[in-house]
C-alpha cells in the first residue's frame, strides 16, 4: 500500500472516505467453504466462524491471521472538565499515560496475557479542547490534524487494531457526540464514567446538554460535531478507523468513547464501520444503545468500563480464537470423520 | 493434599461431599482490598474483578494463578443412540477422539491460543451405556467407577480446570437429566445438539419424554438418575468437579452436558458447584435455562454448540486476564495516580 497523504481540511477527509475499499468477497467465500469442511457440525462455533470470515473479507487475504495484534491508546484533555464533569482531575490523564509506559494500567497486563503490542498516543495533554458549552472544542486545524495523527498510527504489519483511549472528561465529550448525532434526551447518554453519581451526574447532563444547545447550527454535520462537542483522542480514533480500513486493518472498538468516535463515521457513511467490530459492552449506560444504533453486536459484556481499550484488548483472545479455529482444524476428510447420517 | 480414597458407592460419594473445603474468605478478602488500590476507578473492570476474587477463594490463595489451566474432555458412547436422537452415527466419538489426539479439532486450536495443555479421556467406547428408555444406562458400580475415573483426572498442579466431553446422542441424556431433576416439558430440554430437527427432533423429545418415565421411581434421588439417564462421560464430569473441589482447582464448565453433569451436585447439595463458572452460553436451548437454574451467569455467549471443552477453553482467556490485571496492575500509590476529587 502506498501510504496516501494526510488530510488538512474536512472536505479532504470527505474526498478519502469515497475511496476506502470494500469488503473482500472473493476471501469471504474462500473461508465460507473451508468453514463447511471443518470436523464439527455446521455453524457449531457460532460467532467464531462469523468472525474468521469477517476477518478474511477485511483482511482481504485467506487465510486471516492474528500474528501482530496491536492495541493503541490515545490520550487527550478536554476543556469541560472546568465544568466539574468528572470524579477525577485532569491531571489524570497524564498519570495515566505515565502509567501506561510503566507497564502498570490494566490495558498492560491485557496486552501480555493477549500477546499484543500496546502503543500510547499522547495528545498535547498540556494544550485541553476548548470547553464545548462555551466554543468550539476544537478548530477546523486542529480536529483535522488530530485525525491525521490518528492515521499515521496504522503501521504496517499489524493485523488486528484494538483502539482505545484515556481522557478525564471524554464521556461527557462522548455523550454530547451521541446526543447530537442521535438525538434523545441529555440523560440517554451521559452516564458515571469513572464514578459520577447524584447531583454530580445532574450536572454533568447538563453541560452535555448545553454543549448540543450551543452547537445546534451544526447538528447534521458529523465532522463539524466532532469538531465542536469531541476531542483531540477522539478525532484521532475517528482517523485510525478511516486508516485502517485504507490498509485493510481489522478493527476492534473498546467502550463508550470509542464507539461514539466510531458513530461520526456511520453517521458520515453507512458501512463505514463495516471493518469493525465492538468487543465488549460497557456498564457506561449509553454504550448499550449506541451498540444497537451502529447494528453491532459487542462480542462479550462484563459489565467492564476501564476504557484503555482494556475491553478491546480482552476481546482480542476471541479473535485468535476464531482465526486458529479456521486455520488450524482439520477437514472431515483429514480426519477421517464420518458426517451427518445419511448425508 | 492427601489422596482421598476413590468412592465405590453412592453412599461413600454422598460422605465425600460432606468433606469438601469451603471457599476460602481470608484469600477472597486479600483479593478485595488488593483490587482497591488498583489504578482504576473502583469496580470498572466488572466481572474480571469478580472472577480474580472468586480465584482467589477456591485456589486458597493470594495472589491466585493461571499457569497451569487445564482442558480435560471425556469421551462416552451411548445406548439411546439406537433410537435415533443424533444426526451423526455413534461412531463418530471415537473419531474425533482421534481427531483431538492428532490435534484437529477445535479444542486443539483453543488450547494453543490459551496455552492450555488438553488430556482426552476415552469411557470404554465401545460398551456404551443402555439404552435408558429400557433400563437403566448404567449399574450403580458402573456409575461411580466413571465418577471415581473423573476424579483421577484432577492431577497436582492444574490451576484451572477446563471440563468438556464427547459423545454421540450425549445431548439427549443430558436432556433426559434435566428433565427430571428440574422437571418441565421434554421440548424445554431437547435440542438439535450436532443438528437434529424437524421429524427427527421431535422423535428425540419422545424418546427423552420416555427415559424420564421409565426411571420416575429414582426422580428425588439425584445420583440414581445420573446412573438411570447420563453416560459415563457425564459421571466422569461430576467427578471431577467434585475431586476439583478437593484439590481447591477452580473449574470452568463448558456446555449443556457439562451443565447437566454438574446439575446432578448442584441438586444434590446447594453450594456445590460454588467453585465453578459457567463459561459459555450454548446455542444449544436447553442451556440458558439451565445456567439460570444453577444461579450462573456465562462468561461470554457467542452462539457456540459444539462441546468437547470449545467454550470453556475459550474462557481461559478471560480467567487469565481476570488475574494478570489483579496481579500485575499498579496500585494509585506505586503509580503516583491521584484519587478521585475530594478523596
Amino acid at each position: 500500500m502506498t501510504a496516501p497523504s494526510l488530510p488538512a481540511t474536512f472536505a479532504e477527509i470527505h474526498r478519502l472516505i469515497e475511496s476506502l475499499p470494500e469488503a473482500d468477497d472473493a476471501a469471504a467465500a474462500t473461508a465460507r467453504a473451508r468453514e463447511a469442511q471443518l470436523t464439527k457440525p455446521a455453524g457449531s462455533l457460532g460467532r467464531l466462524e462469523e468472525i474468521a470470515e469477517w476477518m478474511a473479507a477485511w483482511q482481504g487475504r485467506h487465510p486471516p491471521t492474528v500474528d501482530h495484534p496491536r492495541v493503541s491508546v490515545f490520550a487527550g484533555n478536554h476543556g469541560v472538565v472546568a465544568r466539574g464533569v468528572s470524579a477525577y482531575p485532569a491531571e489524570v490523564t497524564r498519570q495515566m499515560v505515565a502509567n501506561f509506559i510503566a507497564g502498570g494500567a490494566a490495558v498492560n497486563q491485557l496486552c501480555k496475557v493477549m500477546d499484543a503490542d500496546l502503543r500510547v498516543y499522547e495528545m498535547a495533554l498540556d494544550q485541553p479542547t476548548h470547553d464545548f458549552t462555551v466554543e468550539p472544542a476544537m478548530s477546523e486545524e486542529e480536529c483535522v490534524r488530530a485525525m491525521a495523527y490518528g492515521m499515521m498510527a496504522v503501521e504496517p504489519g499489524v493485523d488486528l487494531l484494538c483502539l482505545g483511549e484515556m481522557g478525564i472528561g471524554n464521556t461527557a465529550a462522548a455523550a454530547a457526540l451521541c446526543l447530537a448525532l442521535f438525538d434523545g434526551k441529555a440523560e440517554d447518554w451521559t452516564g458515571p464514567g469513572t464514578g459520577v453519581i447524584g447531583a454530580a451526574l445532574a450536572n454533568k447532563c447538563r453541560v452535555v446538554a448545553a454543549g448540543v444547545e450551543r452547537h445546534k447550527a451544526v447538528r447534521r454535520d458529523p465532522l463539524a460535531l466532532l469538531q465542536c462537542l469531541g476531542g483531540q483522542e477522539i478525532a484521532a480514533l475517528a482517523g485510525a478507523i478511516i486508516a485502517a480500513r485504507l490498509a485493510r486493518v481489522p478493527v476492534l472498538l473498546d467502550g463508550f468513547v470509542v464507539g461514539a468516535a466510531a458513530a461520526v463515521l456511520h453517521v458520515l457513511k453507512p458501512g463505514l464501520l463495516d471493518h469493525c467490530l465492538v468487543a465488549h459492552c460497557s456498564a457506561e449506560p449509553g454504550h448499550g444503545k449506541l451498540c444497537a444504533l451502529l447494528g453491532k453486536r459487542p462480542l462479550v459484556e462484563l459489565g467492564m468500563r476501564l476504557g484503555e481499550g482494556s475491553g478491546a484488548a480482552l476481546a482480542i483472545g476471541i479473535v485468535k480464537a476464531a482465526v486458529a479455529c479456521h486455520t488450524g482444524m482439520a477437514t472431515f476428510a483429514e480426519a477421517g470423520v464420518s458426517g451427518k447420517s445419511g448425508e
